[in-house]
């Protein structure tokens, strides 16, 4: 009685979400303490002290008002704070108008592909990607064209042009990205771009930034907004300020977006019409105050170097990751299997599958130091299961 | 470059939207003071002290995971809460795993609506409502058809017989109304329901209760769960906390429900593809504590009784409201065309068209004393100039 579409996709489940599952069956089985739980992406550390006291400073304010309604689009205090930070950060001028305060990166993303989506329209995603975008495009009757990345899991710019028709309306890109902790380089975002742009009609590039502050290496992440045209950034302080439960975001137009007045109107709309309405108010106010804050990025980059000596030493082929909080290594066999084989390990990993990139497995590495290094022994016996490393 | 059905709906605004303009120019001429409106329903009352407390308690604790995810339904605290306290006002044993913490009744909306309908599937909503239904219903490819109510804007059930075809999927019922204020009895939501069981097919009931705990001349609202059968209570703290912009709000499948199991997973599953993913987690936890406060009703009350006093010894006739924020009153013309005569008068009401009611207009009460009280000379102009009373 429910809509078969939905039952068919409550039928197919998620693998992330059956890993959750066994992880709890093991857990319930073995104690929490040993099994090494790599499989989901939960951004472990506390806020940065700024969000601490903006939260208690306001808490404590005797303003009213704090919880009223404002305009669809956000407070202007914050969306001002966005667009000079975004300013600062792109070296173009941004203005207020083209943001809307959102509820996180998934509400910016639904309210843009309402915006811009026709029944039919395509949208690229490049595979690995997060298969929540499939879900998203799909409640707005677009139809996704994966699109496979090149082996350093870099946009393939050859199979991007091949894959694009009349029909393309948009592309999702995710730098750092969700599962291999890539960042898209500038020369890449680019070329992407002149691709983009030598197409006869407009292509919106949805870039979903949720990881932009957490790089490691030494590296930085390019500004999406000074590296490609049509661009709609989509972000959400649940990974840099470490507020993932408050579902707080914006969608923010570029500036050099052909049609960026009615575009910023239109998902000003969306986020209204598909029941958002605004961005928690609370949390907006905060924002404002904590904008330039960040977690302690060296933290997650101590804790990726750690599983990283740990899963390369296995034997395991790894590519080093540049951003994000995942490790993205090859799968000794069918990846299905060898997360499987890994449970029996008492070892959780997602398939690469559940990011359409077969082949591979995700290992989440904000989860607690100890876990990291409880699960050495681990890995070194499914290496040596695979003949990674001698027995 | 944006999407065709989004630009054909910017292009025609809502007539909310158009007032509120026309409330900004007017108040740019004449001054905030010198203009009266009561365009906008507008929870202006703090939240209640327990809400204060809870906030900055919550604020000020040493807590960690305040902010983290939690599972997508909500934090268990929470829904243990709103079951226990939908238990108590029902009589009915509700479960937790019945309730989804939602972003506002808004969201809560839109995750039934993608729960149960495939496109073409057709959701009957009362006339007169509140329009955002139609975009609710639009997003998950549903089809609206819309049946008036009777003359004193209580559900007519031989026009819903009629409206019923074997796609009816569901009703959207709203009581309080939203604009007409009016309470839906036991009588007739027991005869509703009678009427919906009697089909071959299952029809959901979507109850839309945001104004549950604001009624007034000693009324109270029955029960949506006690009286009607296959129901979803899709509720937002917005007016009986003052919580509008926190978006904060549940859907509960009732324990009669004939697929409640499915279903409540179905909603669970669309509240995250849709792009909430999860309530805000710190609202949620003041939720838990705050859950059995209230706003100072009898405030609303006694500006609703200030109001309709002025309303109708300007001569206009209107039924008085047993809850919501708003009067409803007859238009002595077209109402377009009257909503446009009262601006002239610094007025400011909506048309009852914008309700798909026409020949009526809302006033929301939810505005200053002095607003209201500033008013009664417009009104009892316009009344005079419509021949209402004498000049």
């Amino acid at each position: 009685m429910i809509a078969k579409r939905i039952s068919e996709k409550l039928a197919s489940g998620s693998m992330i979400r059956k890993m959750f599952e066994e992880g709890n069956r093991l857990k319930a089985i073995y104690g929490p303490d040993a099994v090494y739980d790599f499989s989901i992406g939960n951004p472990d550390l506390e806020p940065p002290v700024e969000v601490r006291n903006a939260v208690r400073t306001l808490a404590m304010s005797e303003e009213t008002g704090i919880h009223a309604y404002m305009s669809n689009s956000g407070h202007q205090v914050a969306r001002d704070a966005v667009a000079s930070h975004l300013s600062r950060i792109s070296g173009l001028p941004v203005d207020s108008s083209a943001v809307c305060m959102t509820v996180g990166a998934a509400g910016a993303m639904n309210a843009v592909l309402r915006s811009v989506l026709d029944p039919g329209d395509e949208v690229i995603v490049l595979a690995p990607f997060f298969m929540e975008y499939l879900s998203y495009i799909d409640n707005h009757d677009g139809k996704a064209v994966v699109v496979r990345t090149d082996d350093h899991f870099q946009p393939d710019l050859v199979a991007v042009a091949e894959a694009i028709t009349a029909r393309t309306k948009a592309i999702i890109v995710n730098s750092p990205n969700n599962p291999s902790g890539v960042i898209y380089d500038e020369e890449t975002l680019h070329r992407l771009d002149q691709l983009l742009l030598s197409q006869d009609h407009l292509i919106h590039i949805i870039s979903d930034e949720p990881y932009a502050e957490l790089a490691y290496n030494g590296k930085s992440v390019p500004s999406s907004l000074a590296n490609l045209t049509n661009v709609i950034v989509c972000y959400s302080w649940s990974k840099s300020l470490s507020l993932p439960g408050e579902r707080i975001g914006y969608a923010a137009v570029s500036p050099r977006h052909a049609d960026k007045a009615e575009l910023s109107q239109a998902i000003v709309f969306c986020n209204r019409i598909l029941g958002s309405v605004n961005a928690p108010a609370f949390f907006q106010r905060v924002i404002e105050t904590a904008i330039d804050a960040k977690v302690d990025v060296a933290n997650y980059e101590y804790r990726m170097n750690l599983l990283y000596d740990i899963v390369t030493n296995a034997g395991f082929r790894c590519q080093k990751p540049d951003g994000a909080l995942y490790l993205f290594p090859k799968a000794p066999e069918d990846d299905v299997a060898f997360a499987a084989n890994c449970a029996k390990h008492n070892l959780l990993v997602v398939p690469g599958s559940a990011f359409l990139c077969p082949g591979y497995f995700r290992l989440a590495f904000c989860v607690s130091e100890k876990t990291i290094r409880g699960s050495e022994k681990a890995f070194r016996e499914v290496g040596q299961s695979y003949g990674l490393i001698p027995g």
